[in-house]
């Protein structure tokens, strides 16, 4: 059992018109961020500690040491940049995202919620407001898990989740180390990685997914994140001539394939809402336009923000296969590759942000993220929470994708409110 | 309206015990054969035009001339083995089949029907039997296509399908000619290619299908070949992450190219018999684990021995595919890249056969040929039937390809007998 203590804000002058960001001044800043590693299609390439990486963190600590932030650098390449509160013994109220890409990123995913921080820093100088405990804009290493794998290694290890010695490890395609690579671009800090209290961690993110745009939400007040299980599921047939085999005669790798996919769907419809299963990747052989297929290779996967029900799904998709195998004399074989469970967001956080959206007047709804952000790391060793807001289309990793000058202005809104309300407040006793 | 005329057999000895073929030779020949290109996995690659093919067309021309043949050869490279007839000035009556190999091809596919038709002369020769017509055994020039593309092109052009010239155009990847390659191994006869009266064609061959073990039948009557369609389909959706995008906003073309596919196996199904629907390829952009597909492209291949039938599963297919379009909100494009009527082989040819199937003894069936043979070219100019054996497991065009001594041998009983019947008979009046 937790006891709920929610953080309350100082009823100062926060609620008045003056503590608002400057849009125009966030979108300049995007825009600019988003010249470091221009692709010719409009979007960003800055894979992770990369020259164009360097570029960006460059870039990012100038703004705040302009912002009169103090930089520190972990051993990670984790950067924060502090704002000084009026108690410096308090834990820091943290907020931040990444500023690598994927190879054909976006001008938003990672970069806003960064941004966005520094916006905040930066409202907070122009209202002269000091707030109780101290602010800190964190830039994490590796989010998007493009070159280094795994994803999100810098929050990772800042959570525990992994040790420095397994984060500084691990290889790109090339075989060089985020060890290497950080000493390479300068961004071999000094500063422990784990074991920092955190008052809490926020952040804002564009929601990659197309619900608020659908339902004209401006803010998506996220609760948590889907858990997620990936299978690679194997059908074996029998590989005769299109033209002389019978159906009845037939063990078709391809039609054993399809009736499996087609159960999926059932049963992501039956688990509906927050129920998300996908077969992205499927491969035939031998693929020939004349042969019935002998094999058929795919993935399988399954989003839920229950672990019951994620267990539902899986058992309901091998009983499918089961039954399927014995009907069309098939050879089929399902492994699990990923395995994630959901995680809940701090209930008071997200209350507190739900509070701050409804007093800002806009519009909002509850969600699930269905993809994992460093947040989900955090969670391990801080209360958090996540501002989503809407990107046109649901397109992510994607050079087109894009967001409204207004959403993004208001998602910053959300978050100045909510890091006012926290860092002024008692904090949460958990 | 033509007028049938069964070519009706000399009652003399030829329904004695003596009139069999030698089945160990007929084997024998085939395993010699078949080293010629041998693959270590006991399979066969002799690629048209190739060394390998002309050492196979060099082995055959020696045996047929030690079985005393006069030999010619046309400009497609089609070679005739011709054994005199009582009265030579008949059409002559013809049988064979082809030399030519898939890339990894097996010892008996098309090599039997030429093999069957040199055991026939060797057994008439030890007989000291000389039929009314002339018998001539045929080697067709690229019947696989698996080298030159359209398969089939020496009976083709001999059948008036095609002109000389095209045929000899036709090119290998690597741009060479059937002219040049013709050349270069030694087989650019001088005979005219077409306008050769025929008094009838017959092929022996492996059904390349798995019916006729299944039924554990000897003898496949061949009575057609099933009339083939071939369509690419192209289903496009919309891209975004499968872990935040729900059901209901997805344009998943995977999840469309499964219910088209799940549609054209009821299809299948409805017009039973001799009715083949099959997707063997497919192809899912971008395909990633964790993207709803955009696009898939998938071939389909729909064969049966009707065109009325045809035409309708075309139509169900297309209506399926509207109802699918509009339900799931995809953009489904069909197109069609092949269209072969189906061949009717001569009805009294095809009774010969089955009659001469009876009078062996052997258990046999009606079949329908489900993929093209030079028979369907031949069956343009002459009258034609075909004898199917079974092979092993249905599978052909593969290493593994296996038929039975005994079955290789019924198969050539059967053709002994339908080709003195054939000879020596009135001819048919078509």
């Amino acid at each position: 059992m937790r006891t709920m203590l929610r953080a309350e804000p100082k009823m100062a002058d926060m609620y008045s018109e003056k503590f608002r960001i400057d849009g125009k001044r966030l979108w300049n800043s995007l825009m600019d961020m988003a010249k470091v590693g221009a692709t010719k299609k409009g979007g960003v390439c800055r894979l992770a500690l990369t020259d164009p990486d360097r570029q960006a963190r460059d870039l990012f600590v100038k703004w705040c040491r302009e912002a009169h932030c103090h930089i520190t650098v972990d051993r990670m390449g984790n950067i924060f940049a502090r704002r000084p509160g009026i108690d410096n013994s308090r834990p820091p109220l943290m907020t931040g995202s990444y500023l690598d890409t994927q190879p054909t990123g976006g001008r938003f995913d990672g970069a806003y919620g960064v941004m966005a921080g520094l916006e905040v820093v930066r409202t907070l100088n122009d209202l002269n407001y000091k707030t109780l405990a101290p602010i800190e804009v964190v830039v994490w290493t590796n989010e998007e898990g493009s070159r280094f794998t795994p994803w999100g290694i810098g929050s990772a290890v800042f959570a525990g989740a992994y040790t420095l010695k397994e984060g500084l490890s691990c290889k790109d395609v090339e075989g060089r180390t985020i060890r290497e690579e950080l000493k390479r671009i300068g961004y071999a800090g000094r500063r422990a990685v784990s074991g920092h209290p955190v008052a809490a961690f926020l952040e804002a993110h564009i929601e990659q997914g197309p619900i608020l745009e659908k339902e004209s939400k401006t803010i998506g007040v996220v609760n948590g994140v889907l858990g997620l299980r990936w299978y690679d599921v194997s059908v074996i047939g029998r590989s005769l001539h299109a033209g002389t085999t019978p159906a009845k005669l037939r063990r078709d790798a391809l039609v054993g394939a399809v009736r499996i996919i087609m159960e999926l769907n059932n049963i992501g419809n039956m688990y509906q809402p927050n129920s998300f299963t996908t077969v992205g990747e499927l491969h035939v052989y031998p693929n020939s336009r004349n042969v019935i297929p002998e094999k058929v290779n795919f993935t399988v996967d399954l989003r839920h923000s229950e672990i019951a029900v994620l267990d539902a799904m899986e058992n309901d998709l091998k009983d499918a296969i089961k039954k399927i195998t014995e009907e069309l004399k098939l050879k089929i074989t399902i492994k699990t590759v990923a395995d994630m469970s959901p995680t809940s967001f701090t209930k008071e956080c997200v209350e507190d942000i739900r509070e701050e959206t409804e007093r800002l007047g806009l519009s909002y709804r509850y969600i699930k993220s269905g993809t994992g952000h460093d947040t989900c790391y955090i969670s391990r060793v801080a209360p958090t929470g996540m501002i989503f807001i809407p990107c046109k289309g649901g397109i992510s990793h994607n050079e087109k994708e894009s967001a409204k000058p207004d959403d993004i202005a208001a998602g910053c809104d959300v978050l100045l409110r909510t890091i006012i309300r926290l860092a002024d407040g008692k904090g949460y006793v958990l």
